[in-house]
């Protein structure tokens, strides 16, 4: 887990970087990085801002499940409230890196886009209208959309867009089709360098990404699809294929252009200093 | 199309009924349907609500795309507002009829719901955190999601929910298998009464708006989902076998009730009377 000191102006005066454990000792972590990051910065600051995977409720500030961590309905904002003494804001990482992209980033003045980080899970910050979709905490799980294999997936269902498309997929589908084990990057690295199994597995992840982001498309309407997490480091070995074989799959809906993410492992932090500052 | 004038208290005081052409035509006709209107009311009224199929930017009140009408970038809000001198709201008509299942029908005290009429079309009004969303009149289009199919659309798409599960589609499907040619409400007459070819056509159809609405319940999280249109006609043989097939899909997804629609074909006229009224 990562955690910075920020000014009103958004310049960080102090950072850290702690593992994050498993269970009840994943929220003392936390608490206790808010602890490190007070003392860091030797005085209480004005708010906090705390950005945490799963299914988080942004409005009451509760963790309500995360599969990977391994909790369950944890009240953050009332727990980091009591024991700092100041304004807390709490959200999900996906939304609040959403938050960095839609007012400082990529997705910087449009009123409808979508944020997709591709990394070892894959979700999205959904803007429809200006607003940013909470759902109780349940909106913008693009990740467990269905694209129609039969691919099992971490939550129980099948043909999960994460099952099939986020990094870890990429490297498991070359490993299926050539029986090489390698990283992700190095897979990617070698697309990009005309390796024609490597090349199919990455057309293959292409068009399942378009097949979601095409019903995304279809529903939600985005003006821009900011693209970010370990898979956009591909950079135009992704983007313009995927936008590409997006606009082919629509009619008459809207063609949002897709692009990368401005802010890449910073964008959660700065969207929750963000949050952090509206409260002031 | 259909016209109505109310009471603030939403009481009917005289409804009018005319066909609608198209092209340029359907404008005159929607113009000349207000005036006849305000001919039976005998005053000018306090608001005017428009609401029409397609494309529509409910904020700017622009009919931007009708497909089966034949028009594009009809200014209906300026168009009438000039023509009657009053104020006048213009919407989608499914988010019209979204807007009276929301506010005083079966999706009534919800913050996140689906409203979904199945008729000769399929789209939807789609509520996130209390917000109706708009996307520049682009969102909604649950109809053009692809279900995976070969089966070709209006839209110029294939595979789209609309092609194989909206009232014709069920039609067609019974006919392709039989060589009869049906009704669809014959066809579902048939499937209540155990006829096997029916059945397996309705059940069919089950499935492909199970997996549409698995990947908006996955994105956009409601609570309930209101289904109205001719095909919420069939009830109980609708309503409960999608439940279950929807429920099915989903594996950590917050599962939504699906309920039929309190107002059939009122629907669109009440919301477009709220619109007005919120005007006032």
């Amino acid at each position: 887990m990562k955690g910075a000191v920020l000014t009103r102006e958004l310049d960080k005066v102090a950072s850290v970087r702690n593992p994050t454990p498993r269970g009840q000792a994943a929220v003392d972590a936390v608490l206790d990085t808010v602890d490190e990051l007070i003392g860091l910065a030797g005085a209480t600051p004005e708010a906090v801002g705390v950005a945490v995977p799963g299914i988080v409720d942004d409005t009451t500030g509760i963790a309500v499940w995360s599969e990977n961590i391994g909790w369950r309905d944890v009240p953050f904002r009332d727990l980091i409230s009591e024991r700092t003494g100041t304004r807390v804001a709490v959200g999900h990482d996906v939304r609040a890196g959403g938050t960095a992209e839609i007012r400082l980033g990529a997705a910087r003045g449009v009123r409808n886009a979508l944020v997709m980080p591709i990394g070892t899970g894959i979700s999205a910050a959904m803007l429809i209208d200006g607003h940013l979709c909470v759902g109780d905490g349940y909106a913008g799980e693009i990740g467990h959309m269905s694209v129609g294999t039969d691919d099992p997936c971490v939550c129980g269902g099948k043909g999960c867009l994460e099952a099939v498309a986020a990094a870890p997929a990429v490297a498991r589908a070359y490993t299926a089709r050539t029986g090489r084990a390698l990283e992700t990057h190095a897979v990617t690295a070698l697309a990009q360098a005309g390796d024609p199994d490597a090349l199919a597995v990455w057309n293959e992840t292409i068009d399942h990404l378009a097949t979601a982001l095409a019903t995304a498309t279809t529903l939600l309407a985005p003006e821009i699809i900011v693209i970010g997490g370990g898979l956009s480091k591909a950079g135009d070995l992704l983007l313009k294929p995927l936008e590409t074989a997006l606009h082919a799959r629509l009619a008459y809906q809207r063609r949002p252009r897709i692009v990368e993410a401005s802010f890449s492992d910073e964008a959660g932090t700065i969207g929750a200093a963000l949050w952090a500052r509206d409260l002031l």
